[in-house]
């Protein structure tokens, strides 16, 4: 495994009660670029493998949870927006404790999950295979591990060990391989473009420091809650957020679409609530997202934005830049700021960002 | 419409500054079994023509937002695990924002909405149409709401005007329509057992109230946040607690399946951050959910019961009864103790639970 640069912040650090290096969680954020360069590189010319395996195959059934399951949000907008089909999140709980038969024929089953070695994972893509599906697996657990060997096609990531219990770059490589994966299906767009995003999100990360993290850290860190939202393709990465403060931070953190939230949950934002909006610099969710940070700072309740160029910042009480990429790529990079902020605001809360409570690496359900 | 008994609980009345009446929301809460015995009526005979129009067909597309969603949920649930179909809750933007042409051959899409007048969700079933799908509307806007219009068949629920703000029996009756279509899909479920809902629910209101309610509402009023967790079926309830919570009480109310909790954001749940478990009195996801309320209470958090019989009970710090209703129909039931909950902690809280900040009745997103 190679380390990543180690960025030190001794102060921070110190609270912290570690001044000797950075956390894994901060090495591994900035091992992205190198980990995407590598991932990109190994699928970008597989796409045609999946142009066979969902040949006669009308829609796409993802199998994931957690973090893999908010890289699916990701793949389900772009198969729709893009690719013109039928897009599903399954509940595995349909297969491994229901053991229902659904009829899968004609279905593109893609499982997602880290390790590779989640059983329930696992035996849901195995029970879609035996309801009809074709199956395909992105891991990071390699060709060897059991999710890769019960898939018919297996995409595996080249993020590398990661150690860290919050998933950073397994799951911005999950993003990268379902972006090869929308190009497989015939969404038209330009594969050079995601070759490109490496490069975007280590432009990224050199200008993501400073003043303006630091004081929304500061601020995040007064509260118990927050609304984190953001519409289409970047809902993804909002939802992503909202479980990395969840799990690093203990922060009563409520992912919503900008949609879902003012369907009734937009009275939770208030002075003790502030909410995050995440989006793209450019496209047709952009002017939705502008007005949500209008009406959350206009009802008295701070509003942090996380891309969504000037007009989204000037929304906003503050805001972390987005990254310089299309929007169909843009969510690869939004979630690094908020993978940023969640290390720096769990040192700020004196836990230890490697090891929250509660949790392992590999997860079982039944 | 017809009024509800209007119980009268005059302490709590006045700390909410109205000593004259009960809240319209209690009202309606007292409402549901009359609601549903309506609805039920005019819909049950009716699930021939569900058959009919998803002739051919093979998967559920479900067009909803908010509340109506988390009834899809149910319905989603229901489908595959009984009717041996695939089903999918839409991402209203991929028709309203991106514009996307997917191919919708073999889908029947149903649509949900209370007031029936929701223009996203209007606009979308309009889209699925043209995209190819069959078209369903479930709502109790009538058939001359714009919704019903534009649906090829139209169930209308009976629940009587709303007045309140935060939704209750049009929920009910919606996850009652979604049974007659479980039911006109073919699932191999009794109808005999959804005649009987009604009289269930009305057992249950009538054993509702008591020292336990009150002490789990007073415990609720102390704290900023908490989890909401259930498995299956019963997740729609748990989702549909959690926007009540939000959106009525202000609270920072985390709707999570029970593995997505595993996976990653148990961390939240602490000495202020208690749980609540919504499941069935039977079924195959009691055991996962008495495993959680046992793990969250060995972790030092408060965990309260709904539903689940005597074993969840005795694994929570505090819970109230559920239905007795097999488990398919259970979610009905199941949002009642919640809506009381909601009802009682909104006015602790000196909110008016009929007319939270932020919200009205018809709510419109672009």
């Amino acid at each position: 495994m190679t380390e990543g640069s180690g960025v030190t912040e001794g102060k921070d650090l110190m609270q912290a009660g570690n001044a000797t290096r950075s956390s894994l969680m901060r090495q591994e954020i900035e091992q992205q670029p190198e980990a995407l360069r590598a991932t990109i590189e190994a699928l970008l010319p597989r796409r045609e493998e999946v142009a066979a395996l969902a040949a006669g195959t009308k829609t796409v059934l993802f199998i994931a949870r957690g973090t893999s399951d908010n890289a699916a949000v990701y793949g389900s907008y772009l198969i729709q927006a893009h690719a013109g089909r039928l897009t599903s999140l399954a509940a595995p709980s349909i297969a491994t404790t229901y053991r229902a038969h659904v009829d899968l024929d004609g279905v593109l089953a893609v499982a997602l999950s880290q390790s590779g070695r989640t059983e329930e994972i696992v035996e849901t893509l195995e029970w879609a295979a035996d309801c009809g599906a074709r199956t395909m697996a992105i891991t990071n657990g390699g060709d060897d591990s059991p999710l890769a060997e019960v898939a018919k096609l297996a995409f595996v990531t080249e993020a590398g060990v990661e150690r860290a219990v919050p998933a950073t770059k397994t799951f911005t490589t999950q993003l990268a391989a379902l972006a090869v994966l929308g190009l497989g299906l015939g969404a038209p767009l330009d594969p050079g473009e995601l070759r490109a995003v490496p490069d975007a999100v280590a432009e990224l990360l050199a200008r993501s420091e400073g003043a303006e993290l630091d004081s929304i850290v500061g601020d995040l860190a007064r509260v118990p809650g927050v609304v984190v939202s953001g519409r289409g393709m970047a809902y993804a990465a909002a939802l992503e957020l909202a479980i990395k403060l969840k799990e690093a931070c203990y922060l009563h953190a409520m992912g919503l679409s900008y949609a879902d939230l003012l369907h009734g949950p937009i009275a939770v934002v208030d002075a003790d609530t502030p909410a995050i909006v995440v989006a793209a610099d450019s496209g047709p969710t952009l002017p939705g997202s502008i007005d949500l940070a209008r009406r959350v700072t206009g009802a008295g309740a701070a509003t942090f934005g996380i891309g969504g160029g000037a007009e989204l910042a000037a929304a906003c009480t503050a805001s972390l830049p987005g990254p310089v990429l299309p929007e169909w790529l843009a969510p690869i990079g939004l979630i690094v700021p908020g993978q940023l902020l969640t290390e720096s605001l769990a040192r700020r809360l004196g836990i230890d960002p490697d090891r929250p409570r509660g949790l392992s690496k590999v997860t079982q359900t039944d």
